[in-house]
C-alpha cells in the first residue's frame, strides 16, 4: 500500500468529520441573506490551511467575498503548484425535493457508493473537492513527503461569477506566480474509469424582462387585445433555436471550431452507455442538436438553455390575469473559439431585434467567461495522468466537459500557466440539484492521489529544466 | 332631483363606511389560508341583506364556500328580480405594486375620479358592485318604493370558477324561481357614457406541466444533450399561435359565430380612442388576431393567455440549472358557439400531441364555462335601458365585454330566465389588477339607477302578461 493510502486509512473518520463541519455552514454567494455565513466559511477553510501545514494563511478582502490564500515555501528553486477551490456553494432550492436538509450533512450508503456518500449543498461542488488538496497537503507535510512549493487561492464568489477574482489577481501577480494551477471542481467517467477533464465550456448568462402594459390587466377585459408578455416571451425564446436545435442568433457559431472526424471518433471511443444515461434521469428521449451524439452536444458545441422562467401569478389555483411582466435567466456554453462577451452581445442585439412592437425589452447581461482546452502534450498532463495511472492502475481518459469554469482562461492570460483538472466527482453527485452528495470512496481517493501529482509534476519540470 | 338620489345623497357617508367594512375582510376565495375571512364575509353580507330589508335570509351550506341567500316576497302575482353577485376576491398579488395595502381601503381623489375612488381588492369586482344593490334594496323599502319582489343569491366562489354555484341551483329551484337575474359585475364606457354588457366571453382554464429529466440538472454537464422543460414549453407555447396570433389547435374556430359586417360596423360606433387607450397602458402598440379591430379581438374573438408561468430558479442573481419541470397556467376565452367543455378537451389532445419526446406532458384541466348573449330585443334589456336614460338622459349602449361570467348560461339553463349585466365600473378600476378601485362617484350612481329598473321592469312585465 502507498504511504498515502496508509495515512488516509488512519485518519479517515476525522477527514470525513472535518469536511463535514465545513459542509453546515451555508456560504451561499448568490443569496445576500448568507453573507456572514460565506464569511465564516472563508475563516474555517483559514484555519484548516493552517492546520495543515501552510505556513503563511491570509483572509485577501475584495471588493465582495474575501479570497483565502495559503501557501507553504520550501525552496525557491523548487516548482510552484497553486491550488484553485472555491469555498462558497449554490443555492439550495427547491429545497422540499432534498430528502434531508441541504446544510444538515448525513452519510448514506448507496448502490453507487456502499462506502457511504456524504449528503449536503457543496459536498462535492466544490467543498468536497477543494477540501481533498487541504487533506492532501496535511499528509505530505505529516509524512515529508511534498517535492514542492505550494499555494491555495480559494475563492468565495465562483457559483455567481468570481466577479472580483480577477481584480484580486491583477493586484497580486507576484504573490500567485506559479507553475501550474490544480483544480478539482470535475469529474471522472466512474470509479474505475479514471479521466481527466481537457476542456471546459465557456459561459455566458444574461436575464430579460419582456414588458407589455404597464400594470397586471384582467386577461378577459384586455385578453387578445394587447400583447400578454409571456406568450410573447415564449415565443421569442422557442424562436432562438430551430426545429434542429440549432441556435439562430447570426452570427452564433461564426468562430465555433468543428471538430475533426478523427478527433469526434475518438470522443467516441470514451465509455458511455446510452440506455443507463437515459435510465439514470427517467427520460424516454435525449434531445439536442440534429447531427451530433450526446457526448458531443454536451461538450464541443454550444448551447442556450433557460434556467429560470417566470411571469404573472404562480400561486395556487386560478387568477385570470396579464401581467406586465415575463422574466427569464437565460444561459449559453460556449466552445472555442466563441469569445463570451462578444456572444453576450450578439444575443443582446438579436433579442432586442425581435422584440414585437406592443412589447418593451430589457436585457441585462449578468455574467460569463471563457472556454479552455488542456494541451495532453505537456507536463502538466502528463504528471495528472501518472498519478492517476500509479493509484488506479490505468491511464486516465482525456475527457471534454460541458461545465464551465471561466477563470481557468484567465488565469492563463493574467499568470502565464496552465490549468491541470483533476476530478473525482461523478455525474451522480447533482451537483446544482438538490441531494447533492460525494462518495466518500472519491474523497478519499482524492487526497490519495493529489500527492503523486505533485511527485510526478516535481520530476518532470526539474528534467525539463535540465 | 329623483327620490333615490336623494336618499342617496343623505345617506352616502354610511353606504361608503359599510362597504369599507366589508373590503377590509380579505375573502380570496383562492388561498385556503384565507378560509375563515371569507366566512366572515359571508355573514357581513347575511347581516345587510337583513338590515336593508330582507325578510329571510340564510348561510347556504355548499360543498364548498357557502351562498348568502335573501329574499323580500311583497306579493306572489307580483315578478321576481334575482339579484346575483360575489362576496369574494382575487388575490391581492403581486402586493409590493400597490400603493396602499389590499385589504386596507383608503379613498383617493384620482383624475377620473375626483369625488374620490375607494382603494382595495374588490372594491369593483364585486362588493363594491354587489353592494350596491343591497343599498338600493334598502332606499327602495325605507320609501316604500319596492314595486315587486327581490331575490339575492351571492356566492363566494366566483373568482375560482363557481364550483359548487350548479350544486346550490340544483338543490333550490323553487326557491330561486324569476323573472330575470341582475348582476353587477361589468363596466360601463365612461362616467358619461353609459353602457349595457350584451354578450360575456367563455373560459377553458388548464395548468400544464412538463417534465424533462427527473432531478434538476446541471446546465453545463448536462446543457445541450437533455431536453429542457421551459425551452420545450416555450416551444409548446409559441406554435399555439401562428404569425398572426391566430390559434393553431385543430378544431379550436369551428363553432366560433362570425359576426356579420354589419354587426361589426354598428360595433365600431361605440365611443373608443386607441390613442388613450395606449397611453393608459403605456403601450407603443396594441397586439393580436391579423384582421380585427381592438374592440372585437376583446369581446367577440376567442383568445389564448398565459397567465402565470414559471420553472427553474427565479430567486436572486444566477444558477446555471435545467429544472426537471416547467409549468404554465394557461387560459382560452370563448365566443359563442364554442362549447368549453370541448375546446378544454381540444386543448389538452393537442398540447399532450405537440410535446416532443425526450419530455413527458401534463394537462391539468381548472375551469371553465360557457359564453352568453343577451338579446337586446327583450323586457329584461328594455328595462335596463329605461333606468339608464331615465339617470343620465341618454340611452346606454349595448356592448360585448370580454370577461366572463360562467354562470350566466348556467343561469338560464336551470333557472330559464335571462341576465341583465348592469355594470357601474370602469376599465380604469383595474379589476384583478394591484390597486383596484371604485369611484364613489360610480357607486352611489348605481344605488341611484337600480331602483329604476326595478320600476321599469316591474312596468314592462305587467304589461307582458296583461
Amino acid at each position: 500500500m502507498n504511504r498515502s493510502k496508509a495515512y488516509v486509512e488512519e485518519n479517515k473518520q476525522r477527514f470525513i468529520e472535518e469536511l463535514v463541519q465545513i459542509l453546515k455552514i451555508p456560504s451561499v454567494s448568490a443569496d445576500p441573506a448568507f453573507k456572514d455565513d460565506v464569511i465564516k466559511t472563508a475563516e474555517a477553510i483559514k484555519e484548516s490551511l493552517k492546520n495543515a501545514g501552510c505556513t503563511l494563511t491570509e483572509i485577501c478582502e475584495t471588493p465582495g467575498y474575501p479570497v483565502v490564500y495559503g501557501e507553504r515555501i520550501i525552496d525557491e528553486s523548487l516548482p510552484t503548484i497553486l491550488v484553485y477551490g472555491h469555498y462558497d456553494v449554490q443555492p439550495a432550492d427547491p429545497i422540499e425535493l432534498w430528502d434531508n436538509p441541504p446544510f444538515e450533512p448525513v452519510i448514506k450508503k448507496t448502490e453507487i457508493h456502499p462506502e457511504g456518500a456524504i449528503f449536503a449543498r457543496g459536498a462535492c461542488d466544490d467543498k468536497g473537492q477543494m477540501y481533498m488538496h487541504v487533506k492532501a497537503l496535511e499528509y505530505m507535510v505529516q509524512n515529508d513527503d511534498l517535492p514542492c512549493n505550494v499555494k491555495f487561492m480559494i475563492e468565495g464568489e465562483e457559483e455567481v461569477g468570481s466577479e472580483n477574482l480577477g481584480w484580486f489577481i491583477e493586484r497580486n501577480q507576484e504573490k500567485l506566480k506559479n507553475d501550474v494551477i490544480l483544480i478539482s471542481d470535475t469529474g471522472m467517467i466512474a470509479k474505475d474509469v479514471p479521466s481527466i477533464t481537457t476542456g471546459l465550456r465557456g459561459l455566458s448568462y444574461v436575464e430579460v424582462e419582456v414588458t407589455g402594459p404597464n400594470r397586471d390587466l384582467h386577461s378577459g377585459l384586455y385578453g387578445g387585445a394587447v400583447a400578454n408578455p409571456i406568450n410573447v416571451l415564449s415565443k421569442m425564446i422557442a424562436s432562438l433555436t430551430d426545429e434542429n436545435n440549432h441556435i439562430t442568433i447570426p452570427g452564433f457559431y461564426d468562430k465555433v471550431e468543428e471538430l475533426s472526424k478523427e478527433e469526434r471518433a475518438k470522443m467516441a471511443e470514451a465509455p458511455f452507455n446510452l440506455e443507463k444515461y437515459k435510465e439514470a434521469l427517467d427520460l424516454n428521449d435525449v434531445y439536442g442538436e440534429k447531427g451530433y451524439v450526446t457526448n458531443e452536444r454536451n461538450s464541443i458545441r454550444p448551447t442556450l438553455d433557460v434556467n429560470g422562467i417566470w411571469g404573472g401569478y404562480i400561486g395556487e389555483g386560478a387568477k385570470t390575469v396579464i401581467p406586465s411582466k415575463a422574466f427569464a435567466k437565460i444561459s449559453m456554453r460556449l466552445v472555442p473559439n466563441q469569445d463570451w462577451r462578444e456572444i453576450t452581445q450578439l444575443f443582446k442585439t438579436h433579442f432586442e431585434n425581435i422584440a414585437p412592437s406592443g412589447v418593451t425589452v430589457e436585457v441585462r447581461p449578468h455574467h460569463g467567461g471563457q472556454g479552455y482546452v488542456t494541451p495532453i502534450t505537456g507536463i502538466e498532463y502528463q504528471a495528472a495522468n501518472d498519478a492517476y495511472k500509479e493509484v488506479f492502475g490505468k491511464d486516465p481518459i482525456p475527457q471534454r466537459s460541458g461545465g464551465s469554469i471561466p477563470i481557468v482562461s484567465m488565469f492563463e492570460k493574467e499568470l502565464g500557466s496552465k490549468t491541470i483538472l483533476m476530478g473525482f466527482g461523478l455525474d451522480s453527485d447533482a451537483i446544482h440539484s438538490p441531494n447533492e452528495n460525494f462518495g466518500v470512496w472519491n474523497y478519499l481517493k482524492g487526497i490519495e492521489t493529489i500527492p503523486f501529482f505533485y511527485k510526478h509534476f516535481t520530476k518532470l519540470k526539474q528534467e525539463e529544466t535540465k
